[in-house]
């Protein structure tokens, strides 16, 4: 179970953009803080755009802010922005299968295998909205969004 | 993220061992019962044995059987067999990277972001952790154990 490496750029940008408010930062600034290539990251913050974590703007002063305050984003948002929202576990129906196939009549209901592995999959969901950007940026210490203002900011 | 199809064979299996204690079951049984692909469910039976969740025997009666009673197997021991014990997020410390990077004195402690996804994983980690086996067969309606025990014992 992987998630994908461009979570964390996703995680990255957010965080940065929130440390700017009221600034619109560009893709090809945000690659040049992380060092991260251009095209690939574009897409990553198309599909934060999509989930309405980030909204967009067009044109030369064009690029991205946050579409919400900071503590009205989770890292759920973000993750499940990047990764979609399906649970890892799928259950194909093993006990219908086979020599030991079960009647259709006693599997009416979801498999208690499939409902552990949803239980674990709503805990991770949890922990994960129980954290907002506002939680991820407020243990930093006051010096780094200074320096994030000043190499991101257009002026 | 995804789990591989083959976990859901290892539950399974685990499962139908511990509906018929003190047998001994051979891959090709297992194999039939479930209509899995014999050489591939062997692997994963092994990963299952690697992981002492299962104890396998070699010769003509030889097979698996649970290496330990049913409530001493928990969900997450079958999970992480078969998918490793890995945190599915991978902190690459892009903080230090790129135009924006922190220097290393500022970068001692894990980062806030991999903390939060680490607490997540431990989350889905004692969610999984707090059913066993015996959980798992424990809701069954007694037919069901019957059947499987009529199905899979050598006599
Ligand atoms: S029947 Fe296999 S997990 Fe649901
Ligand atoms: S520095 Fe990126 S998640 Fe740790």
């Amino acid at each position: 179970m992987k998630l994908p490496e461009s979570l964390e750029w996703a995680l990255h940008c957010t965080t940065a953009l929130a440390q700017v408010p009221g600034e619109t930062v560009s893709t090809a600034q945000l690659a040049e803080h992380f060092d991260l290539p251009t095209a690939y990251l574009s897409k990553q913050l198309a599909l934060l755009v999509r989930a309405g974590v980030l909204s967009g703007t067009t044109g030369p002063r064009g690029g991205f802010r946050l579409a919400r305050p900071t503590s009205e984003i989770t890292v759920l948002d973000i993750v499940e922005a990047i990764d979609g929202a399906g649970n890892p576990y799928l259950c194909r129906e093993i006990r219908q299968q086979g020599r030991g196939a079960l009647p259709a009549s006693q599997c009416r209901e979801r498999c208690t295998i499939a409902t552990t592995m949803d239980r674990a999959h709503q805990a991770w969901r949890d922990s994960l909205r129980s954290m907002t950007v506002a939680d991820l940026i407020g243990d930093l210490p006051a010096s780094i969004p200074e320096r994030t203002r000043r190499l991101l900011s257009r002026g």
